[in-house]
Parts: C-alpha cells; structure tokens; sequence
C-alpha cells in the first residue's frame, strides 16, 4: 500500500456506495447494478447519480457526486467512455476512495493514452481504481452485490478473481449451479491500477474465504505477485487458470485485454514457487475449488481406493500416480483391516478389491473400517454399476460416511460409473454437496490437488538469503560502458562483473604482443584458448580469431601469428586491443545460468543445462527473485540433468554447492545493479572442483 | 487365422446360440444371460442346456449340448469354474465354434493352469474361447445380448472391446445415458485365446461399425496388434483406453488379470504407430466415440472459433494448440467474411468475438458465414451466458446450425458456461446429439481428436522395407557363442555382426604382441583407444584395461606395457587374447539405437540421444518391428535432440540418412536373427561423414 492510499478493505466492505451513470431503463448496465445492488440486500447506504437527477428504483438520484454529504468507500462508474474521466475526476474531488469503472472502451481497444489520464487524475486524489472493462464486485461480507451479473448470488467460502468478465458473469450462474457459494467475485478487466495481488493482500486476510480461484491473462508486476501469492497460499489454497499458454492464445488474450501473456513454462515454474495449484481448464478449477471448500485437511497421505470393479481401480491407481496422490502399501495392516468383508477373489492391497459381488453392506464395512483405520487418511471409493444391488440404496448411504468422514478430517471423493439410475444418484448426491464424480480422473484430480496443497503449506520455502556482491566495482564497470553508449558489456568487463561478484572465471590475460602471449601461456598452464580482442570484430569464430586447445608454447606462437593475419585480413581497420590468452575448461557438465527483468514476470533467474544443448533439450527451470537458498537448491534438482551433476556412472558428485551459490550471486547482480537487464552465464563448467563461469554475456537496460 | 479355425465371424454373428449352465432362478447369470438373449430379439435358434432339463424361460433345456441336433455357432458357459473344462470339453465334441466362458477364477486368480487346460482342449477341437471371466457379447447385426449385463442395449455404429467386465457393463449403461449405440460391446477377459486383435479384425470389415473404442489393461502379443490396428485404423477410428500407465497401476493390472501391462511411454509410440487414438480417460474416450460417430470427416483444416467472450476464446485457442486443431489465419479472409456482422470492439481474427454484445442473430450471422465460407472447415463455438439473451431463443438454432453442419460436411462443437438456464440447454442439446460442453478444453479435445484421425487418414505410412543382412555370418557368430553357452556376445563378436548387417563400425585389431599393436597404430592412425581382450576381465576400465586418446607411437607402447601389466597384477590367472587397438570416434552426436524382444509388445526398435545422456534424458523413441522407411525417419524426428542431428549453431547437417539405414538394419538383424533378443549400439556416433557403432552389446535368447 502506497502513502495516503485508502485501505483495500473498503473496496470490499464499503460503508457506502455511489452509481455514477444509475439509468431508470431496465435494460441498461446503470440500471442493473443499482437493482442488483438493492435487491442483494447491501446494509449500507446507496447513491444514484444521474445528470437528470430525480427517483431512481425508489432512492434519491444525484446529479452529481459531489452533491452527497456522506462519505463514499466505492464509486461504480458506468457512464459511456467519453464521460468516464469526467466523472472520475468529481469522484476524486468528492474523496472517494476507490472507483469501479464498468464502462468499456480503453486499452483493450488500444485507448490506453485516455486509460492512463484517468489513473493519473485518480491517483492525484489518492483514489484507487478498479478496471476499467469489468463487470463489478461482489462481496458477501457486506451482501454487496455491484455487479451487472445475475442477482442472488450465492453466498459461501469461495473467492474468485477474474481477468475475464464474460468468464466471470458465467462463473456466478455456474458456482450456483454446481452448489458453490461465494464469498467475492470480483473482475480486475484493464488492471489500470489495482490487480490481482492487491485484492490477494484483501483475501489472505478475509475470514470468511476458505479457497480463492483466480483467472488471468496477463501478469504485470510479477514479483510482487508471486511474493503475495505465497503469502496466501501458505494460508488457503489458492487456484490459479491461466489462459494464453499458447503462442496464438497469448496474442489473442493480448488483443483483447492489452496484457502481455508472458512465456507459460516461466509462469508454471513461479506458480511453483508460490505454491498456487494451476488447473488447466476452468471446469478442472471450479471442481478444486468445491473440493476445497468442502473437504477437512488430513492429517497424513496414506490414501486406499475401495472398488467393486479391477478396471475401474487400476484407472484409478494411474490416476493417484499422476495427481501425486500416496496410495497406502502397508499390506500386512490393509490385511487386518479388510480381509474380514472380503468376498473370495477380493483383495486386500490396495485397491481394496470388493469384486463385482459387492453389496452395500460390504462398502459400508469397507468404509467403516477405512473411517476407523488409524493409518488410513483418505478414501477413493469406486463403483461400476452391477445387477448385484439398486444404486438408490446405496446413495443415502454414501452421504451418512461422506459426513461420518468430514467430521473424522479424513477426505473421501466417489466416482459412479453406470446408465441412468447411476446418473441420477450422481446428480442427486451432488446437489447434497458430496464430492461424487463419474471419472476415476475426475475424482483423483480432486483429491491430487488437495495432498499437493497439504503438502505446500508442510513445505518450508526457506527465507531469503542475502549475498553480498562487490556492487560498487560493477557500477564502475556499468558506467564505462553507459558511457560508450554500450547496452552490452565486452567479454572483459563481463568477467569483471564476474569477478566483483565472487563467481570463477578460467584464468585469463590480454596479451599485448607476442612474448606477452607465451608468457601468459606459461603461467597458466596448457591447454588453452587464444581469441582476439577487439570491439570492431564481432563473430571472432567465423573470421578465425579463435584457437582452441592450444597444448605447447609452439602452438601458442603459431596461433597468435594466425589469429592476427586472419583478423586483419578480414577487418584491415579494426582496432585490436590484443590477445587473449585463457585457461581451457574441459571436462565438467555445461550447464547455463542468467537472471533478466521479465516484462511480465519481473526479475527472474534461470538454470539448466548449457553448451549447445539449451535450444535442443530445453531442459531449464525458472524462478522469480528474491530467492530463498531452499528455492535454489529445488530448481536444480527439478532439470532433468541434475544426475549429471550427482555423477552418473561411477563418475564423482560436481560441485552443486558452488553452482547454487552461483545462482544465488547471478540473481544478486541483478537485484542489486538495476541497470543490468540480462546476464547469461553459458557455458557454466561444472565439475568437481568448483564451477567456472566460462562465457558471460550482460544486457543493460535502455 | 490358424487352419481349421471358424471365421471370427460366427462369433459376432452366430446362427444359433447355447447357454450351458442356463438356470430357472433370476438371481443366477445363466437365467440372466438367457433371458437377455430372448428379450434382446435374437433371430436364430437358442438352446438352455443344464442337467436337470425341463423348460427354461419357455424353451427346451437340455441335458448336455450334445443332445442338440442342429448346429451350434456359440456357447456360452456358465457353470461353475470346476465344471468349465468338462462343459468346453462337451461343446468341443459336439462341434462348436465358439465358447464364451462367462465364469471366473482361472488365471485371474493364478489358477493358470485349468486355464491352460481347457484352452488346449478347445484347440484340439478347432473350437476357439473367449473369456474366461468375461460378461458376454452384444452384437448389434442380430440383435444378440449374451450378457448378463442391461437389457435393451442400444443399437448404433459404436464397437466397445474391454479387458474389464464390470468397466465394460456400467460402459452399457452409460452409453445409453449419453445417447450412444452400440454395434458390438465384447468382453475379453482372461484373453486365453481369443484376444482384441481377433475381435479387431472382424470390426474392421464391419459395415455397421463406424467407431471403436478398445479398453486394455495389457497386451501380449504387440506385433499382431499393432499391425491389425493399423489396418483398422485407415478404415475407422480406433480410440483406445489403456490402464495400468503408471508402475502401481500396471501391478494393480497384473494382479487382477494377469496380463503384463509393459511399459507405458513404449505402448504411446506403439499407438502412434498404429495410428490409434489414444484417451487417457474413460469420459474422454466416450466422448471421442460418440462425436466420432455422429461427426462427418472434414475436407481441410481450418478451423474457426466464434465466441462472445474474449477469455474463452482464449482458453479455446490455448486448447486448439494442445489438441492439433488449425486454427484458420487467413485474416483478410476472416475480415471479408464476419465484419458485416461485427459490433463495436468485437474481433474478426480468429477467435472472432462477437463481444458481450451478441445476440442470437449475431451468431446465427456468424454460423451462416462459416457454413457458407469455402475456405472454413470446421466451427468451436462458445457462449458465456449473459443478460443480453435468452438462451432458450439460442438452443433450437444451435440445434438446426448444428444439422446445416453436418450436411455440409463440416465438424461444429459448442461450449456453453453460465447458470441453470444453459445448464438445461446443454442437457437438452446433448439428448439430440448436438456435441455440447461446459469446458473449452472438453469441447477442442472432441475436434482435436477428429483432426488427429483426419491427418491420419490422409498419411502413407509407407510400405515396410527389405533391408539384406548377412545372416549367415551372424548365425556362425551365435553358433559359437551358444556352444561356450553364453547368453552374449564378446565385443568383437558383436562387431562381426555389425560388419554382417553393414553398419560400420571403428577401425580395429587385435594386436598378440608390442610391435604388431605399433603395426596396426600407425595404419589406423591417431587418436587410439587400447583395450585388453579377455573373457576373464569384466570390467575393463576399473582395472586400468583401457587407455583412451592415444596420439602418438610412444604413448601406444607405453599404454601397451601398463594395461598388461595392471591387468596381470590384478588378475593373474585371467587368459589374455591380446590387446584391441582401435580408432577413436570423437566429435559427432552419440545416439543409442537398439532392438529387443518385449514381452507384451513383441519386437521393438528404439532410437534416442546415446552416451551417459541415456538414463538421464530419456530422449528415445520406440516402434514395432517390422519398419516402415517413413517410421523410422518419423521415429528420429520424435527425439528432443532430433536439432542437433540437422546441425545447432553453424554445424553441418549430419549423415541422417546413415542413422535410419541403421536402424532399419538393427530392426532387420532382430528380425532374422530369432536367437537375438537385444541389440543395443551406445554410442553410435553420427556425424557429418557417417555413422560408427562404437560400442556393441547382443545378449541371445535364453
């Protein structure tokens, strides 16, 4: 919260509310959500504004804002797109503290000059803005319901944050459908000024929420975001959609709402790290979000799958690989537990296996038993539909141990496969809140999120360290190249950088001459690597001012004749600044790690496997900064390369130590000198030594 | 089909039917089987055969099915495990062609041996089993329900083949719910004999049949399967099912039908081969099924989404690009044919919103467009509900734009989110098999996998190639090794089968004494690797057996004098052939490439990224044997590092053609040489010159 900004609560729980725009026509936006805000039975006190002033659905209308005495927490602005900057400058005169505007037709439209003076004039008057390009807010807390959606929404524990107002309008008739009540609906549309996080720093803290889903589009500050999500999610799980993971739907989402996408795989990886749950498809988010709301924490993993068929139970089996969820394998304990109901040809691993003989009776002693069993934590129940029993009295008891097992905290999903009669329990069972599915994949996925949430909020995402870097001798090197009118640093001043920071680099010298050059050589020691020197020489391979593995004076000699003769045949005008004579690094797994300010993301750091294979095998993991030691070591262990580092046939384990410092060192250089926009560190030659930082490439911001 | 064999044929379409164990007492399946067979309208004679005779369900019943004069195409068994042998033993003399055993508790139970048993009695009696632990046929072309599943299973164009009986039962009832007909449902059980490949191959040229859907849990024999669903598959889409993916589920599978589930990331290829669909779960096969059924094939590709919402239209296109559905670019097309009907604000790219703003006729505007537009194949249409419309005006044009579709020839699916209102719409539309969802993703996944089948269809996958290998040579190889019973070849044994089959292979001798390895050193030329040759020496390089880069005369007999001397230190009685001298491969990419017999899926070929990289990456990909040429190109194209065969960063293209004659050669050598069960080449070095199989490892058939 920035000085002098009115509190994010009041957005949710205001003491009074203005419709600036309120219409008396039925089928205007002004009109509904005056009507929806009446009808919704909001406590407070309610104020149509309209230039014609006179009644409006029974109250008072203003012909202008700042007509009214009472203070004002929340202005709905639904005035035509001309009119909005207008009537957002009154409301900042009056003090109002936040405006909601509805109407249309800014960024997403490509009006973002007119978007950007209407949140310099609210901001001016230390005025939040919500929107524009939104359908409203609604909020339980205080029965607010501000939005021109359906009236009676559903009042529950679910909050929902949409990028999308079609969505959002869609999701209150379908939370309503499938039983889900709300605790705040609220459409972020442009995020001319408040965003997602902003309103997170509100639900993290609202009691009355217990899950929160958000869909977006677009991310823009996505430090701050992920920071915050964290914070959340380690209090209430939190369900993230993200729409625009494809290159063509993150240009649409792009063209309609302005924001850019930002690469799918980073925002997977900080989704992570924040420890939200990331649905694909909104149906996927909606069932988690009901599961959640619902269902009690466990207390441990161990989860069983009673079925009365095999198919359906081996489904199920792959299902609990997938979705990450413990299948209890204690075989002798299963044994005791069930083997008294077991018909002949049952089993008692897991799945427990009742065979198509199953009655009611034998689930329910399968149930009694899991609902008793101490070890057991968690049920999968399955039924394929037999001749062996009418489902209808099956039903009624599967909500008494759906209930028995809530208040035990331990979770139970269902999953019914079967005709009509089979259909209809489902439907039935639904409407009484029961986690019934008709796809053992549904039912798992259910359950995968809910152990991946319970095992985030186990986690400990360690605290950020802090890693001091010579930052002055950067800002040193930063400001010759500024100076030059460089964004890019030569290789010199990147191993400078390298060396302020405390990362190795091979050992190196610029030779000014020949004698110079062999003497360096000698120094170091062979083999080594000779490269020309000059900022007027730009692909040194291709005009032949390399040689590698240099491994005698001779060849030393011969090399620094050559890559002279070469260089000025081809750039006879090029100021050469000498040789470089270097150290050759061989051996070791090349691995590749950078840090750089994502538009989308923030800063971010990135590691994984280098050399000629990052295009190829794309085998990288990301972070946002700041990150915790914790957070470093994960993202390694996450490359599918990491074996190599641990050594892989019979070889030593590599320095993984030096390389996590390493990383930590690359996000400092970034978080510290703010004119540095990208470093990229490829090769980084692990071994078992040490790591050496042995290319290093750094962009500056413009 | 094996001589004196009947035609699958009978199976499905049997002339007249006996039910041994046929029973009096509804609770029994011998009464339910029987009556399902009356009551489903079977044309053709049916006989109850059970010891006590008199009339069941109004027919003769016989004592034993020898008593019956007239032929018997199938036999369905009912009677207790203990009395199965004697009942097929009974049927085998009378003549019958088919006996489907309905009871269990043979292999599924481990009791694999009865199994055994009554299947070689079936065998000497031409008589051919499907089952045991099966729940019957229901074959549509005449009308037979020998279940003891639902009566009145729906008739229509869909096959369903299930290793699962009580999956497959509640699959009856399910289909009828959603509307779907049923040519054929069959059960396979135990597959002692009769097994999806059989059933395959009679669905293939049946008429009736448009779509099949296989539900396995494992195969045995893969090469048979994957050639007879290939043929299918050109002909009618196959979707397939398989349980038992993940390593717990595959154990579950195992243990309740006793078929090995073999690996799941080989199957996946194996489909791909086959051209199959496959699902991963039950709801989405079903789904597949029933669109396929109803959906005509597309002319061309390009697909047009039309939404009234911008962050479903987003959704859709991300799930467009996850399911291979085309999304149609042709933007000046686009504009021509949808901006007459476009509001303000809407889009004519593709998605093509027509903004919250839509109404009915707006969309009816945009169905007519695409319907008429000859550049557009293939409609999603999506519906965010909104206050602008009622749906119920919305539904009945769907439904009639839906039918104009379908004449055109051009695939359209709808999603509709909201409330109660398009809840009952979707329900209503879906009972007219109007392809509706609630999901974008649900909605692409039915297109994408339509546009799979098409893309299938039109691909060759080419005729499978003669690649000549010297068999003979290899067999005198394996003679000998099999005569000092060894189950592997020796190193230079496995070059001779290299050299036989064609692949070169590194230049290599081996030297008796000092001056011959310094003979053969300076006509291979330098760098050298040295080896000691010896059976008694196991691992080579623990010992200090090897010396790799070798560059010059003196450095060969120094490395010649070591290795002798630390492989006699180390093992003093070992017997010593001599010491290999070989040219160094450096430089290139290590593939691995290799062939074995698998016991689920029968002979395979994979190809992948080699060296320590293997076990790390796991970047390989795998086909049944035999190969096409276009397979094995496509197979190399599969691999993540197919880039750094075309040549990363400024290298050269390398000999791609020399790795696909390999593979088709190792694939031939497994082929012909049948005492060969793994070959495996790691590394073969590729580069841009040729291919090398540095390292060779055969084991033979035990």
């Amino acid at each position: 919260m920035r000085e002098n900004e009115p509190d994010i609560k009041y957005l949710f729980e205001p003491r009074a509310v203005a419709v600036v725009g309120a219409s008396h026509d039925p089928k205007k936006i002004g009109y509904k959500i005056l009507d929806n805000i009446i009808s919704g039975g909001y406590p407070g006190k309610v104020y149509p504004v309209n230039p014609r002033g006179g009644e409006i659905l029974g109250l008072r209308g203003y012909r202008d804002v700042n007509e009214i005495e009472e203070e004002i927490d929340v202005a709905s602005i639904v005035v035509p797109a001309p009119l909005v900057f207008d009537a957002v400058k009154r409301c900042g005169e009056k003090g109002v503290k936040f405006v909601s505007i509805i109407t249309s037709g800014f960024s997403e439209v490509g009006n973002r000059e007119e978007e950007n003076r209407i949140v310099a004039c609210a901001r001016d008057h230390h005025m939040r803005v919500l929107g524009p390009n939104i359908f409203g807010v609604f909020s339980a807390p205080c029965s607010l319901n501000a939005t021109f959606g359906p009236k009676n929404v559903r009042s529950g524990n679910i909050a929902i944050i949409t990028q999308s107002g079609a969505l959002g309008i869609a999701m209150i008739g379908k939370t309503k459908v499938e039983n889900m009540g709300l605790s705040a609906i609220v459409s972020v549309g442009n995020k001319s000024d408040i965003n997602e996080t902003d309103l997170l720093e509100y639900l993290l803290h609202q009691d009355l929420t217990r899950v929160i889903m958000i869909y977006i589009e677009g991310l823009k500050a996505g430090e701050r975001f992920v920071n915050v999500l964290q914070r959340t999610a380690k209090q209430k799980p939190v369900v993230v959609v993200k729409a625009g993971r494809s290159k063509r739907g993150a240009m649409a989402a792009a063209s309609h709402t302005g924001a850019l996408a930002g690469s799918d795989e980073i925002f997977d990886y900080l989704m992570k790290q924040s420890l939200a749950l990331r649905a694909e498809s909104l149906n996927e988010a909606l069932e988690w979000c009901k599961f959640f709301a619902n269902t009690p924490i466990p207390s441990k993993d161990n989860t069983v799958i009673v079925t009365n068929g095999g198919g359906i139970g081996v489904l199920a089996t792959d299902a609990c690989e997938k979705y990450g969820v413990g299948l209890y394998d204690d075989y002798l304990t299963l044994k005791e537990t069930f083997s008294g109901m077991m018909p002949s040809f049952g089993s008692t691993k897991n799945p427990i296996d009742l065979t198509g003989e199953a009655t009611p009776d034998l689930y329910e002693g399968a149930f009694k038993a899991s609902l008793e069993g101490e070890s057991i934590h968690a049920v999968i129940a399955l039924y394929c539909e037999t001749a062996v029993f009418d489902i209808r009295t099956f039903t009624p008891m599967i909500e008494a141990y759906y209930r028995k097992f809530l208040e035990a905290k331990k979770p139970i999903v269902f999953c019914l496969v079967g005709g009509q009669q089979t259909e209809d329990a489902v439907d039935d069972l639904r409407k009484h809140d029961v986690p019934v599915f008709t796809d053992p994949y549904e039912a798992v996925s259910c359950m995968g999120a809910l152990y991946t949430y319970v095992h985030h909020r186990r986690s400990h995402s360690g605290s950020v360290i802090s890693i001091s870097v010579d930052t002055a001798s950067m800002e040193a090197i930063i400001e010759k190249a500024k100076k030059e009118k460089r964004r890019f640093l030569l290789a010199h001043e990147g191993q400078g950088v390298m060396k302020a920071a405390g990362i190795s680099i091979p050992r190196s010298h610029v030779a000014r001459g020949l004698d110079q050059a062999v003497q360096y050589a000698e120094e170091i020691g062979y083999p080594l690597v000779m490269k020309i020197v000059s900022k007027d020489i730009l692909h040194k391979s291709d005009v032949g001012g390399v040689a590698l593995n240099l491994v005698n004076r001779k060849e030393v000699i011969e090399a620094y004749e050559a890559i002279l003769h070469r260089c000025r045949t081809a750039f006879p005008d090029a100021k050469v600044d000498g040789i470089e004579v270097t150290e050759m690094v061989h051996g070791g797994t090349e691995l590749i790690v950078g840090a750089r300010i994502d538009p989308s993301f923030g800063p971010i750091v990135m590691c994984g496997l280098g050399g000629i294979y990052v295009e190829v095998m794309k085998d990288v993991s990301f972070r946002a900064l700041p990150l915790s030691l914790r957070e470093a070591i994960t993202m390694i262990k996450e490359i599918r390369s990491y074996p190599l580092l641990l050594g892989v046939r019979g070889e030593k384990r590599k320095d993984i130590d030096g390389l996590v410092e390493t990383i930590l060192k690359v996000g400092e250089i970034l978080q510290t000198c703010r004119s540095i926009s990208d470093i990229e560190i490829n090769p980084l030659v692990v071994d078992v030594e040490g790591v050496k930082a042995v290319d290093v490439r750094i962009l500056l911001s413009p």
